[in-house]
């Protein structure tokens, strides 16, 4: 018996992919009876096996006496949601979800549910799907919720100490701020990383391409990563937060046209004073 | 004892930071005696308690019975190597270095040096200096010498005989193709990386660059790392092959821009197919 009074009984996770799997696990060791929805029979089949919820089912039924409702869907499923979805959501219980921008979802769901809480767990992998879920995968990583005006702060608070419980940092933040910075250090970094993966899989003088390929190091690896992932995903978040990576990638322009001049004037000095400068920069956000 | 007959008997190598220790490392565990020139009396002691070398000397004259010498020192002082070292070169030994440029060291070596074998060996941590060396830092890496007309043939062929038996894929390439080729995944990326941390540094709104840093991911630190790497390396490396750095950033710049016409047009559909096809690209590149 846990001696502290959970925030929640009976919690729903819509969507057992990599955030909803590994919620489902946690909040299960915590105590809570977990009831997952998912779209299709094989995943429900292969989500049990793997027990990433209580119970778990295929029909919207199964969140009717959920307290609190967990979205843990693909973005562009949490900018449309179904329905179906919609009508089974217990009108006195409490949805949160987990997506990546937070303007447009604020936009729709503050209207769709009065008990709306958004929020954005920084937390992920590069695996994907019902065998993606794991233990832990929120400890010690940032939660970011971004209340307005309109939210409900009773809602807001059980959210809180339910994420402080799963070991996350809780962080609150203007939803529009959140979609700045997440444009600068996730949205801009794909179309970044990407751009360099073109760039050497155009080279026209094929001598130069083939040895490129055959002694990419590390560097190229790391800098490349996030340009390299998937690409619905990538897509999603560019239509939703097309203004903040436009504008990120306006001044990210002239940082990169900075750096060319001083290749062009072969101001040496200049470079490195620059690069000592980025290096310490790095450093000062990383430990942030 | 080997059995098989080893291309050198004394192996001399200049530098015993990352690349030199280790490979000092390695050529005293494949029986050779490895005689190491620094500069300073302070790393001498270390190296020797490392073992990196079979004896160790600030001296030059520990190179005189050398039939191999390897040149382990910075870019920089591979392209104005001091005249004691240069008068210290035994004449009739073969010469190889481990330049991440090659076209400018071969145009100075080739005229110091008779026996002179320009070589890339492409291994790399971020560490550097005298603790820095570690066993098997080669092993299954690419080691890429670039011969030309006036390469001493038979040097070639005992440099890459202890090539691999090192445990290092051998590669040969014109030196210019090299020199674009690591423009593209090596020297252009630290530009890429760099101008990311610079904007997110250069963030005006402070609610964003504070929320940013707390929340940075492991895609943003991954994006950014060789932004924030070696400031003179980089510098020097930029210095001496910034034609075809700027060559690649000319060409990236157009691919950056395709990826923001995108997202001016609102063209999702393009956005996925194109991040569908760079997913495809890295890929391609990285399993070559």
């Amino acid at each position: 018996m846990n001696h502290k009074k959970q925030p929640f009984q009976n919690i729903g996770v819509v969507g057992l992919g990599l955030i909803g799997g590994s919620l489902g696990l946690d909040l299960q060791e915590l105590g809570y009876k977990v009831y997952g929805l998912v779209h299709r029979q094989e995943t429900a089949s292969r989500a049990r096996e793997l027990g990433l919820a209580t119970k778990i089912s295929t029909n919207e039924i199964i969140l009717e006496n959920c307290d609190l409702v967990i979205l843990a869907l693909p973005l562009d499923e949490l900018l449309n949601p179904k329905k179906e979805l919609l009508n089974a959501l217990p009108k006195k219980a409490v949805i949160t979800d987990v997506g990546s921008v937070k303007a447009p979802i604020l936009k729709i769901w503050s209207n769709l549910h009065p008990r709306f809480i958004g929020c954005h767990p920084m937390a992920g992998t590069s695996q994907a799907g019902v065998e993606a879920g794991k233990k832990n995968l929120f400890k010690g990583r940032p939660w970011v919720s971004t209340p307005d005006s309109k939210t409900d702060l009773e809602a807001l608070e059980l959210v809180r100490k339910l994420v402080l419980s799963l070991g996350s940092k809780w962080i609150t933040a203007d939803a529009t701020n959140h979609d700045e910075a997440v444009a600068l250090i996730s949205h801009l970094p794909v179309l970044i990383s990407a751009a360099l993966i073109e760039t050497v899989g155009e080279e026209k003088n094929n001598n130069v391409y083939e040895l490129a390929s055959k002694i990419t190091s590390s560097g190229f690896a790391d800098t490349t990563r996030i340009g390299g992932g998937n690409p619905k995903l990538g897509a999603t978040m560019a239509s939703t937060n097309s203004k903040a990576i436009l504008q990120g990638l306006s001044i990210y322009k002239q940082c990169l046209e900075k750096f060319e001049k001083t290749l062009i004037k072969e101001d040496w000095f200049a470079l490195e004073e620059k690069l000592r400068r980025t290096k310490k920069v790095r450093s000062k956000i990383l430990s942030s």
